[in-house]
């Protein structure tokens, strides 16, 4: 049976390399419930104190006078760049316009994302300076690292996005990375991604691309891309980045706005002052948008981490961001927006076994919290420092458990087995019924990376861990990369118009 | 301030130092409550399909007649070892007699735990014949290795515990060696216990030490001993496991009943049936307790473990197990039993990323599902054939994640910290202030064994891995023990007792 079995699966997945890429679900449609932990009170509670923080302290847009003047004129106080808006008023500006769930379209439509409702997108690590793997242990990220996380994210049945920043491509001008970036994006994956979020000009570029790409008319009502901004918490947002919230949201395109808290820092070092402070912010960066332009898509982001208090160093995995994660989702859902967790978040350099547990405590309460979009879900090491390449392809496999998670527990007659035990009976084996027979091809998610052979058989094969197998996957992978069909004139017209705005200004590297 | 912190940390541990043992709560009482995916009426279907399986398809007890005269008298129908209760009889019987919660009382009162409720009780790992550490690898386990783990498990503040077989001791006679595994969790802890379940006899002679320790009296009275026992999947129980059972409910001490199925193999590979058959198989055992004994302690087990459909080998960590896990603790609450789940699973031979990963999504469902004696909490290694020394204090530094996890979030003036964002305002840092220093004594829970420092700092000490950390740590452990105090003619009754039992038959090695 067991070699039925196998032959199965083998023809299975060989009719699946055999197509032009990963076929695997666009994205996760949840029908498991969220996990509720705080009682409607609690989340009364905490919008009400989210509401005294800006009413009674205020949110400062440092350096852009017009998006004061926006909440000026929707009737917030307004003393300098210090804005009080009165209870409420943050999220009926919001409530008003502000879409529940959203498409962001790929350039493959079959890769295009639904975020909100019952739905999860997993998008790969997002910032890190360096890369490691292995082989090479720790560097610069380049563009061809780059390029290789656009490819591997590509091939990843189970991730659903190409990310953003993936990793920094240090050997490319800073005035000019993000063309790069966009470019392979969307020239070696056809999954959707995010643009350029370090100045407003360079945020407009990013969406003047996907114009080239999808056609002005198309991006003017469409979502095509997402733009990733943190506010300088606590409780400031600093001009650019209001002013680069404000172009994509000027072009209908999302925003993920995200305030970033390590608590103790940047918040207090109580969870739920934390958790009131982050709804506080991020509904005032949605606010922004949906005052740039009603009915923009935006999203619900929050960065809450722990820090360690021998050394001030952030922790990842602890339970109180976990319980961030929880609250977080609940407001959320009260408030109507789709929501922006972190995924597999470590404080490790290497991808050990601290990565691992720290990774599955923060992707655990991600993930029941209900969020729609999941940033960090694959490479993430060293506290976003670091993309790592076998961390990469090893959390990926723990991405496809998510999926058959999200399912739930069918409990129809077929899910029951009563023929099989009545077939079997008591001190019988499973292995041959015909409930198993008719079942086996869609039973048990396995991990790819995980060894679960025999204690000899590991040794006999040179006692590897993890690491190892990782390393070799990640590597062939890159080797059978393909990229994704693309009709020549769109790539002529992208490189050309990358090629006339790089020419356009000097190299600078700040 | 980091200092100060620091300090104030360092003087607080000194203070538990220097008591006579760990100072930690004896066991978790939840205040988030348990996830539910599963609606009523899923509940109900599931409940009528393990009914359904109990009177079509029956459950049989081989070899043991006076246990199937039990349920006969008590209105099932039988034929030979076969047992065909009507529907709703099992149910009726466990929910007439059985407790919801009880208490084990340890030998020192402050470490006794209770068992039901919102409570957890995290237990190690059972039962491997194998152990395993960083510097002489995989090896079979002896009385020494036995001691090391029951001392470990006694130090770890987080264990609340000190299990049943941590590991087998291989090098003590099999038909005397539950006399020393016994006695080692008599004299190395006073924490709570379990004893053998090979056989009748050795059920009864570890309940009979108990009667030492604690009083023949008492021990009638109270719970002070468990028993962990397997039933033969499918729907077979093993006359000599139904004698353990009965062994211990006639003392009123609590059997564990634990229907051990590899889906695929003693069940079907669907969840709903393998979950219908495992709750089928468990209420089976409970019931038994109640006809032995009425109003004897029992806990509702279960072991879901899905298998390669490549191998026939069992995976740990997967979504299937835990999907059924978050079912079989809505089961449990709508019985009435408390409920045992597993904990850190995984299939890894050694502690690297797998065995993090796998070990997490075990655990998360296992504490998400209610289970309130959650066994194989820490050491787990390589599908149970190994305790690990690294994985024990790897996973024990998860274990106080969760506590933090299970207070949940207080939402009192204190934890919103207005007070706070007044004094620190937009764009200050709150490292200073008064919030701050007032709370940090208990902010954020820390992994001991993580690394959070930076890139440059653990490459300076030599870019370890957790696992070496881990290493220094058991190894710190076990060098600082103090065996917690035994009056001394308690001691000697207990040695005179065993070295009398072990003194009136032969060794035997089966």
């Amino acid at each position: 049976m067991m070699e039925a079995v196998a032959e199965a699966r083998r023809s299975r997945s060989g009719r699946r390399g055999a197509r032009s890429g990963p076929v695997a679900p666009p994205y996760i449609t949840r029908k498991i419930p969220p996990y509720e932990i705080l009682s409607e009170e609690a989340l009364a509670l905490i919008e009400e104190h989210a509401d005294r923080i800006l009413e009674e302290v205020g949110f400062e847009i440092r350096g852009d006078q017009e998006a004061v003047d926006l909440f000026k004129a929707a009737g917030a106080e307004t003393d300098g760049w210090r804005i009080r808006p009165p209870r409420g008023l943050i999220r009926s500006i919001i409530q008003r316009t502000c879409p529940a769930s959203f498409m962001q379209h790929a350039r493959n439509p079959e890769r295009s994302v639904v975020i909100g409702g019952a739905n999860t997108v997993f998008s790969p690590a997002y910032g890190s300076p360096f890369v490691t793997d292995a082989d090479r242990g720790r560097r610069y990220g380049t563009l061809e690292d780059f390029g290789n996380f656009v490819k591997l994210a590509y091939m990843t049945p189970w991730l659903h996005h190409s990310g953003g920043t993936v990793c920094e491509p240090v050997d490319v001008p800073v005035n000019k990375r993000h063309f790069d970036m966009v470019l392979a994006h969307m020239t070696l994956s056809d999954k959707g991604f995010m643009g350029s979020v370090t100045t407003a000009p360079r945020a407009s570029d990013s969406i003047e691309m996907c114009r080239v790409l999808f056609g002005a008319d198309f991006v003017d009502a469409n979502c095509v891309i997402l733009g990733n901004v943190n506010t300088n918490s606590p409780l400031v947002l600093d001009g650019e980045a209001s002013r680069v919230i404000r172009t994509y949201a000027r072009a209908n395109q999302a925003a993920v706005c995200v305030p970033f808290i390590l608590g103790g820092a940047m918040g207090p070092v109580t969870t739920a002052g934390a958790l009131a402070q982050c709804f506080a912010e991020a509904m005032m960066c949605v606010a922004l948008t949906q005052l740039e332009r009603p009915g923009a898509p935006a999203i619900l982001g929050n960065f809450l981490s722990s820090m360690s208090l021998k050394s001030g160093a952030p922790t990842f995995g602890t339970p109180e961001p976990a319980l961030g994660y929880l609250g977080i989702g609940a407001l959320a859902r009260r408030l109507g927006v789709p929501l922006r967790c972190g995924g597999n978040l470590c404080a490790s350099k290497i991808p050990d076994a601290q990565a691992a547990y720290e990774s599955a405590n923060s992707m655990w309460p991600a993930f029941l919290a209900g969020a729609h979009f999941i940033l960090h879900s694959a490479g993430w090491a060293e506290g976003a420092l670091a993309m790592s390449y076998e961390k990469f392809v090893m959390d990926a496999d723990q991405l496809g458990a998510f999926h058959t998670l999200a399912r739930g527990m069918p409990v129809d007659e077929n899910a029951f087995a009563l023929d099989g035990f009545h077939e079997v009976g008591p001190g019988k084996h499973f292995l041959g019924s015909a409930h198993t027979m008719r079942n086996y091809e869609t039973a048990f998610y396995d991990f790819p990376l995980s060894d679960n052979n025999s204690f000899e058989q590991w040794s006999e094969e040179g006692s590897h861990d993890i690491v190892k197998r990782a390393n070799r996957k990640w590597k062939a992978m890159l080797e059978a990369y393909e990229a994704p069909p693309m009709e020549q004139d769109k790539r002529e017209a992208l490189t050309d118009f990358v090629a006339r705005k790089k020419a356009e200004v000097p190299d600078a590297w700040y």
